[in-house]
């Protein structure tokens, strides 16, 4: 029972296929193959727009360089302070940007308001004294498990874009997002002012993949030298778009996400049908974050479920000393059986 | 007949197959997992000494990283004016070391010699106007197909170490030197002096991955940081390291590298069989620079075989108006009939 | 009547007087003059111990390249959320050290405690997931009038040295620190565990001036190459080093620091005498923070008096909407009729 | 006798008075002052047209500041081998750019041509492998005393302009330049195609104070954040307005260079009267680099006189093993009867 993180699973079936079936014979190299240039067609298809998509191995990479098209090192990014941009990238986001601030607001449930937003911007209006404000960085879903509707994001767009600032959508775990919300990519992008998305692509299946998708063209007119610069670009980059093919077709990566939400949810009424674990945010992606009484997590631990205490600054005084915040993550591939043996588990407290 | 580099090749099916031989169910994420474990111990083993070992995705990440330890942002390198870190990754050696200089000098056969950066150093009297030499940087096999021997290599160490200044060496061809030199990992590094080593895979069979190789153990202190934070930590690292097993297993690095090498010298010598084409520098790894008529590399070119006109700033004269200087890179799965036929090709002509 | 900043004045005439004389004849440029070398001299005797010091133009260079010999850019600083490297140098912190992370605590009185950094610490388990805690930075004067005692500051000292963290004190307000303590500059420095100081002297007489001030001798050694690169190197250096030995001789900079101070409590006594203006912290320093009605915020501003609606997000509930946090800063060349002037006003309303 | 540098000289009295005529009564910090405004409105004239100037204390500092509005981490400028910014600036110009490539080609007497670059810019034609040019700087007058006609000037824009890199002109000693040309600032800069100029001051008799001065307005929309982000906003701006404006006011600064300049003329006369030194580039500022024997150079040293041998690279064999490339530099402020006194003592060897 693996409950740790999304990432402790390992590749899809048919995306490690992928990377044999590429495998013969030679092939441009540094992005110049086939494989890589059908997955940005791809990526095309599946947003219903123009676009300009970059692979790259790593969700950080996808990130930094991501913001680095966005603000330059005097300026400075919003996002939730429990955002993987904030804290969990040891700097990342500052070194691709030459120094830029990433500034944590304490938002409800893992998310940020575009009220809130707005008071910080209050704080801005000494000029080059501060940071110039530069855009907003979304996680959808977000690290606590909620995602954004498109018409929640889209606020935050229509507050920033006069603004000159931009908005980024950090998805890592975008294909949950959109499961979970039953919309369309477009809806949950572009349509909604998105001008950088982090396509990711490792938690839901693949070995190693983000795709930096821009919307707003203007923005990726010389990342090819940032994702150089940066060390991201492959020589042997077919193997990175063959993953990506395998990622979408036949709507692999939605299926996977459906998939992990489902479990998820299953995970969640098996801890409250107890009635001991409350859990604060809904449930609308692949994690579930319940507090539960110590001694239960401790019992839990004991039998070998591998599951985090997680420790957000935030939650502040709505946890009590004998309770833990605990962590689940379901995965395309986490086993249907272990999550109902966990179930069990939980009732026997 | 593609020529054009080692890295239009695929991956050896050894290391595809380790691949998915680690698929199956869930590992430690960020390194944890047994195989990147296995893959440092194989490290030490191979090269017969304590070391740290950290893998990455990118030939150019590897060395932009550990030229990051050897040198702060005010700090120079020296290496050859056509090394990879000079001319090839788009400043990325400047961003991943805060804007470190890297000054390239003009050797002989895509080498430099200890004398050269003895002058050089001479100008390095002022103090702070100037940058502080902090390291050499030493590609081998290098960018011209030469290769540096272990006491070629001593004499920078022995030169440089009393000043404070550290070695790397770029070994994107690293496999490919020592089999071409026929000596021990151990002699090529260590033991003539090498502090960190960009160790590649990617070009000799695997699909990306090279490590960062630390001799001197202090340079590898906060090396998991500088990791994270340039995004090269990988979530499902269990895929580096099985890369790597693989690659070390039974000799296949050497095995790869041996074979590259052996076809590089059956090309140079149909090459040069018919007395138009001469080859200035020895051949001594995987790659091939000879410089034939114009016409012959038109020929060649309309024929279907694919490689390069290459054009170092520091052939200077001695190539004439109607030569091209072309260069020629064999791989571990170029096939052998190929550079059969290649020959019967430039005979023809 | 000026309150708005201890910047709005000019020069003292001792120190204006001192560019005159140093301005004869030639002398060796970038730091090979005579003042600058007698600079440092004086600052050893000042200070009592063996030291380094570098002068440079501004205090946002000089905080910053402090911090950049106390962390890399992957490590983290901790220091007051108030801080004038948190929010009033547009990321110059994170420019000189090349990414860094500064991490505002909301302390009182605009201070923070050695509790806040130990349990901010507690967040930091997680290796290089995290940035690397490197530092302590402590605004002494802070940035709301208030002092740290040696005391404070070695608890401070006691608690990171352990753990292998530097402290650095932004000492922009150092003399009036000083003054108002009435300790030595050893005491609240090197005795209490500082280990590098940003010297001020621009706010409280000189022209442009700041010193960065080394006790860990370490520290300092490629100091000059930072200087250099970060354009703070002034080839006509002499006037720097003529400014600094003018603001110590005969103990100017305290004779400054302690007019200014006085002024300051002199102020306070004024504003609070009539029982409509409180005082939240002690006044410790040239500064003086007070909520006041808006009303006669309103009505002292309309009468031509100079000074600041101060905003700290940290007061959080502690003010009402009716009222103001206003800022007033004493200068050594605050006019004394001004402050009583003001007194009457406040008096009036 | 001190021809080391125009920096070993002190302030010209004029620029000293006003600091002392600024220094009553309080002003606006941080460039609100009237000084501040009123020097850019005098640069205005100066140069006829609509331009933006900021103020800042060192050369190194205006450098680097104004290339980082012309080219990212991941660009290349182009300049001569010996510019300022490529080898007497310990690597600020990549601090200050984020890790831009500064590529110096060796021209002749000092300067570069168009065609150099040209014949440089056939080498970045791999994409995102090389960095992308963004610009090319000229120092003028340049390092070796030679100086770039407005046509020259211009045939560089002519060349760069289309392929959208910008032109950057390092005018440390720019009044040296429009001196010996007889020329407008006008038509040396934004006529020429000069997208932003560092005006140098301090070389020519300010104290510490250096204008980046931008044609392009667009370059400088964000420059007040890069300027305070690089600690080069001074709380105390007035004492550089006043520089300024007494720099400018009534042609001082163009009186001054003529000066230096008509000392220079005289100096090489007296050099090479005697038909021993030779002088290789034409003398046209306010430096003479002069070919003597060697046993010279250690005479007029051995007397007293304080000058450089320099040492160029792109010299190479045009000089002999006993001579010496000397440099000697003259200042507003060199006293005529010194320039005599040399003379005589060259005529005697």
């Amino acid at each position: 029972m693996n409950f740790a993180s999304d990432n402790v699973y390992g590749v899809h079936p048919k995306i490690l296929a992928a990377l044999a079936d590429v495998n013969g014979g030679t092939a441009p190299s540094y992005g110049g193959d086939d494989q890589t240039k059908r997955a940005e067609e791809m990526l095309k298809e599946i947003f219903g727009c123009e676009l300009r998509a970059f692979l790259v191995t790593s969700g950080t990479a996808a990130n930094g360089l991501a913001l680095s098209t966005i603000t330059p090192g005097f300026g400075a990014i919003f996002c939730n302070a429990e955002a993987h941009i904030a804290v969990d990238e040891c700097n990342s986001p500052e070194f691709f940007t030459g120094g830029a601030k990433i500034i944590g607001l304490n938002g409800p449930g893992g998310k940020i308001t575009p009220r809130q937003v707005e008071k910080a911007l209050k704080g801005f209006i000494r000029g080059e004294h501060d940071p110039k404000p530069k855009g907003v960085s979304l996680t959808n879903a977000t690290e606590l498990g909620t995602v954004y509707s498109p018409s929640e994001v889209k606020a935050f767009s229509d507050l920033i874009r006069p603004r000159g600032m931009k908005l980024h959508m950090d998805g890592a775990r975008f294909a949950n997002a959109v499961a979970g919300l039953g919309c369309t990519p477009a809806e949950l992008t572009w349509k909604s002012g998105v001008d950088v998305l982090s396509f990711g692509a490792t938690k839901n299946g693949a070995m190693m993949l983000e795709a930096v998708v821009f919307f707003d063209l203007g923005l990726a007119e010389d990342f090819a030298y940032r994702r150089m610069r940066g060390g991201q670009l492959l020589s042997k980059s077919r193997y990175l778009g063959a993953q990506m093919i395998a990622y979408l077709e036949d709507g692999l990566w939605l299926e996977n996400a459906r998939r992990a939400n489902a479990l998820a949810q299953r995970l969640a009424k098996g801890l409250t049908a107890g009635g001991k674990v409350r859990i604060p945010n809904p449930v609308e992606a692949n994690e579930v974050f319940a507090v539960m009484p110590k001694t239960m997590f401790d019992r839990l631990q004991a039998s070998g479920a591998k599951f985090y205490d997680w420790m957000p600054d935030s939650l502040g005084d709505a946890i009590r000393p004998d309770e833990i915040f605990a962590r689940f993550v379901l995965s395309f591939a986490t086993p249907e059986e272990e999550v109902g043996a966990f179930a069990r588990l939980v009732a026997e407290g």
